[in-house]
């Protein structure tokens, strides 16, 4: 079912068609578009929250400013829904964030529109200063805009972004799309700044001064650029004194402006345009803005999944067998039953306490469980100097957030041999969210690191067993990785068991083949048993649980076994978990082994059902069974295939 | 021969002798400590100038707090030296950044003064937090002090940390050392913030407010906590409306202050500790203080190495031939060299101009080679920006600061296959810096991001080769690494060739066994040819240029004709450069071959000259001669040694 656009919107295919209209249409425009999103996210899932809140925002820049020679980054990307459907992807928007549909997030392949991918939070200053700055150096009067929210300023890398764009001339605006909200509600001290600027009466009175200076300049026409700044100096001595946290960093600072008036918001981009230089415009919008449910719960309706618009009830699968919990669910209720009997177990969550379900022991320890915002960098520092002082901290990031704390991790935790307890959440295929989120490289960037423990469990007891294991294992770092979404076991909630550090599993006996896995993705060589059975093959299974340390015996049993080998990991293969095995094969003297190493392959994976993404990696149930019968002497179906690593 | 310490601090064992003294003698200790940090740097080297700027600082800390219960963390650390000789091991300085001596950087292992371990920038506010807030969770009433400079202040993560900080409640004071000043003048709006902040009048008056107010506080005895909030309150609407950078991060902020009056120090570290919550003390010091050279010229004195204390005359090795470059002096030379003829090539590096030798083309080209300040992030991600409209821009980090910007390697640079140049210098063992800054983790982290060239040159005219390469290579990022120091051509400066990317050179050809090497450590190889044939050995030998595309017509060339292979690299073996050999070779149906893989092992390997650290890693002369042999039938040497892969 494709839904149809407003009038206005059915006619827009790119924002020279938005920018023939009249002002006074603008309004409409964006009636439209709230209208067309939550009737498209409504059917087909998506982020919701964060592009109705920045409609007004979307259609005032296209309005204003000469896209696409005009470059606008969008910081996060999700927020950027109104921007797809304003530059020609309006009838392919319903395929958002599916396999080989559109992508989530601005992606440069997909359109000249979308200047810079983003996915990651508070990279978009500093991907718009570079443009600046080549702008700048190749002599183009191009205008560049980054819009970020108020979550995303808390990174450090917006703060070194801007501590850099108020030191230079770059032509550069700033957008702060001030909504007080990531996915959570935001924290740190920024915020209630944030607060108190938008509430000063002093503020107000600058802004007012400013814009009655503007006013005058627009009056005096072509010498505008002169009297903004003889106006400016006028002002200097008032702003030095008294400036903001933004004008401390030397950007001009604009605002605060109500973001959702569109005809207030295109004078004020009118005016700015003609101001060189660094500046930032803060605007204040509210989330899920238009529609009244998901302004009223932001963090259920960032991404509510499908939902009926009318009663706003969100669509959820029925079961009528008990289900498995997510490994998430798992992680919340576990750290909280431990920290219940340790008084040193805290957990830290940059930014995703909902996502990694930490929130459920913020709830009862306010205290010990901590949101420290979009740091992540922050946070593994943050729980290095917990540790150094015997406290027991979870750092929960997703895995592909984790990049962002890579130092961190190496410098401050495992070089000092601290034991903190990584939970990298999100390993493997993300799913919808694509490429940006899979969490493809923590195995390889993890296990070169000395000191650190790196395990994964296959299902949600493990994980409890190893979080128990992490919690005892005082003498070094522990890692434990995970995918997002269901695991295998209904009845989970297991006594939990110190497991050994080191010490794999065997699953299962078998002949010529064996296979040995890590994690959660070892779940699909149980389930294959019935068509090995079919096709005549035996192959044995080892859960190994921990590729540092590796399970020395384990691999001397099954290489003196065995000599074909499948390995399979959810994540990248170039240095990962079949690639330690290969290792210690080669230091122990074992050759004339046949080794097939399954996994993500050196290639960029875009969205998609996590299913479908192992499909294309070679690395589902299919995938796997190919795999093993390619070994396989003894194979009773001819429809054998080569396989190799990819 | 040992340094003999002045009269007061050969009595200072530990801090509490310190604080013994009274007050009226700490200008004498601090002239004594600084007289024998000039003693020793000037006669066994090391970092310079940082120390003599915080003697006061370090002095005060230790006189007024309780150390080491209460807690201090130096940010970098090399501004610690003071802080060594005054707890415990001032006899054993002397063996500061050499193998098997003192650390250059605090060291938990080496100290309980040294709470946490620091070597890498931005830091402490993160760990001294965690601390303050495991304190709070045990009901412990220490205090935590984080010491960090102003140049580490541009680095996000600091930016991160007091955005929590200045939320939270937790005992923490931030000594703001304000010299404008990293190893390179600090760069960006903060810098010039600093100096505002200095210089206002309105600030000078508000301090002096606070600190009539903390008077009046004093006198009222046990009440002061409630005598402070009300004065607080009375301040309140003052400091809202015109607070400054830090107070809008919820830090209560007191200063400037002379970061050299002694007296002033102790004064008002003693009020300070009675003021419970986070708070920022902004000292303003100058780099070098106390030797007049360094003051003067503080890049250059940042680490001089040995000098005469007297005249100044810093000591270089005198040589007779004509010796090679260094590596960075390369790149220095020959990213102006290209950049004179192609004028989209620009220059980015994060606050390591002169350490990379950008500076050479800053000074010709200042708006094409920019230094960011310690923002590694925003480096890469700027850079993205930069490649995004056309422009060449190379990244110069040193391989351990990468790991700060690896996300935005990830996600900004390798997803979109945006063609930026990566320089990752300081590749492999760093030397007296140590464990904190070896280069130790890059190929494994880089060669599993796809998109991605990873190259090294094994001398200084490949460099200058695979430079051309990469800027003419539009179709992808490029990383190339190569280490800190000298190369192997004294006539370095050959014309540039371009190469074919993914193709290694055969050096020669030989029996039995084949080397492959990745990079500098490749000339080892060939200078052992004398030690090989004394050996009757005569392995082949192979620099490989690329692990990423891997040369596969080579390898197969490789393994058609050798069973034997010895890999090196100066890196970690686990999932680096021999892994990816493994991998191929399996991939490839090789099997029953025998591969050494020589490199960095999988433990933390401290600080000394490069060599004694090859050494212990088994990849210097020896160490490969052993390898070679131990995989050779025909060798005359009866002492053969078992060698496998550490």
């Amino acid at each position: 079912m494709l839904i149809q656009p407003g009038e206005l919107l059915a006619k827009i295919d790119n924002p020279s068609d938005l920018r023939k209209l009249p002002l006074d249409k603008l309004y409409q425009v964006c009636e439209e578009l709230r209208q067309y999103i939550i009737d498209n996210v409504s059917i087909y899932g998506g982020h919701f929250g964060a592009s109705l809140g920045v409609t007004e925002l979307s259609v005032a820049m296209h309005y204003v400013y000469n896209t696409p020679y005009d470059r606008i980054v969008w910081d996060v990307g999700h927020q950027a829904y109104n921007h797809k459907i304003l530059t020609g992807r309006r009838d392919q928007f319903h395929t958002n964030r599916q396999y080989g549909g559109l992508s989530g997030f601005p992606k440069r392949d997909e359109s000249e529109y979308d200047t810079f991918g983003v996915g990651h939070s508070s990279t978009s200053i500093s991907a718009a200063l570079g443009m600046a700055i080549a702008s700048k150096e190749k002599g183009d009067d191009r205008q560049h805009i980054a819009v970020i929210g108020d979550g995303s300023m808390t990174a450090g890398m917006a703060f070194e972004a801007m501590n850099h764009a108020g030191a230079s001339d770059a032509n550069i605006l700033i957008i702060l799309n001030d909504n007080r909200m990531a996915i959570d509600p935001n924290q740190g001290a920024l915020k209630d700044y944030l607060t108190d600027i938008t509430t000063s009466p002093f503020y107000n009175k600058i802004k007012d001064e400013v814009w009655n200076m503007l006013g005058k300049v627009k009056k005096i026409g072509p010498h505008a650029q002169q009297a903004v700044s003889a106006a400016e100096n006028a002002l200097k001595s008032a702003l030095l004194e008294q400036s903001n946290l933004f004008e401390a960093l030397g950007l001009r600072y604009f605002g605060p402006v109500d973001g959702h008036d569109i005809n207030h918001l295109v004078h004020v981009m009118e005016d700015l345009k003609k101001i060189p230089g660094p500046k930032i415009l803060h605007a204040v919008t509210v989330k899920g803005k238009g529609y009244a449910l998901a302004e009223k719960d932001q963090t259920k309706w960032h991404a509510p999944g499908k939902f009926d618009k009318l009663t706003g009830e969100i669509k959820k699968k029925v079961f009528t067998t008990p289900q498995a919990p997510k490994y998430q669910t798992v992680f919340g209720e576990t750290i909280l039953e431990m920290a219940r009997e340790n008084e040193k177990i805290m957990g830290i969550t940059p930014a995703m306490p909902s996502g990694c379900s930490l929130n459920i022991m913020m709830k009862e320890m306010p205290d010990r469980a901590i949101d420290v915002g979009i740091a992540e960098q922050h946070a593994v520092t943050f729980a290095a100097g917990l540790a150094a002082e015997g406290m027991i901290p979870f750092c929960n990031i997703y895995s592909s957030f984790m990049q962002r704390a890579y130092d961190q991790v190496v410098h401050d935790v495992c070089i000092q041999n601290l034991p903190v307890i990584f939970c990298l959440d999100r390993a493997g295929f993300a799913g919808a969210d694509g490429a940006t989120h899979h969490g493809a490289y923590d195995i390889p960037f993890m296990r070169c690191i000395p000191n650190l423990v790196v395990a994964a469990p296959m299902n949600e007891a493990e994980l409890r067993h190893m979080m128990l294991t992490a919690v005892n294992h005082r003498t070094s770092p522990f890692s434990i990785r995970y995918p997002r979404g269901q695991g295998v076991m209904p009845e989970w909630k297991v006594p939990m068991e110190e497991m050994q550090v080191g010490k794999g599993r065997k699953i299962k006996d078998g002949e010529e083949v064996a296979v040995l896995t890590f994690g959660h993705i070892g779940n699909y060589v149980v389930q294959l048993s019935d068509r090995f059975q079919a096709e005549g093959v035996n192959p044995a299974h080892y859960d190994m649980r921990f590729v540092k340390p590796i399970d020395e015996e384990m691999l001397q049993e099954v290489f003196t076994k065995f000599d074909k080998v499948v390995t399979i990991e959810d994540g990248a293969i170039m240095g990962g978990f079949g690639s330690a095995i290969l290792e210690w094969m080669m230091d122990n003297g074992f050759t004339n082994k046949q080794i097939v190493r399954l996994g993500i392959p050196d290639t960029i994976i875009e969205q998609g059902e996590q299913i479908e993404l192992q499909k294309e990696a070679g690395f589902d149930h299919d995938g796997i069974l190919e795999a093993v019968l390619k070994l396989s002497s003894n194979v009773k179906s001819k429809s054998k295939v080569l396989v190799k690593s990819k």
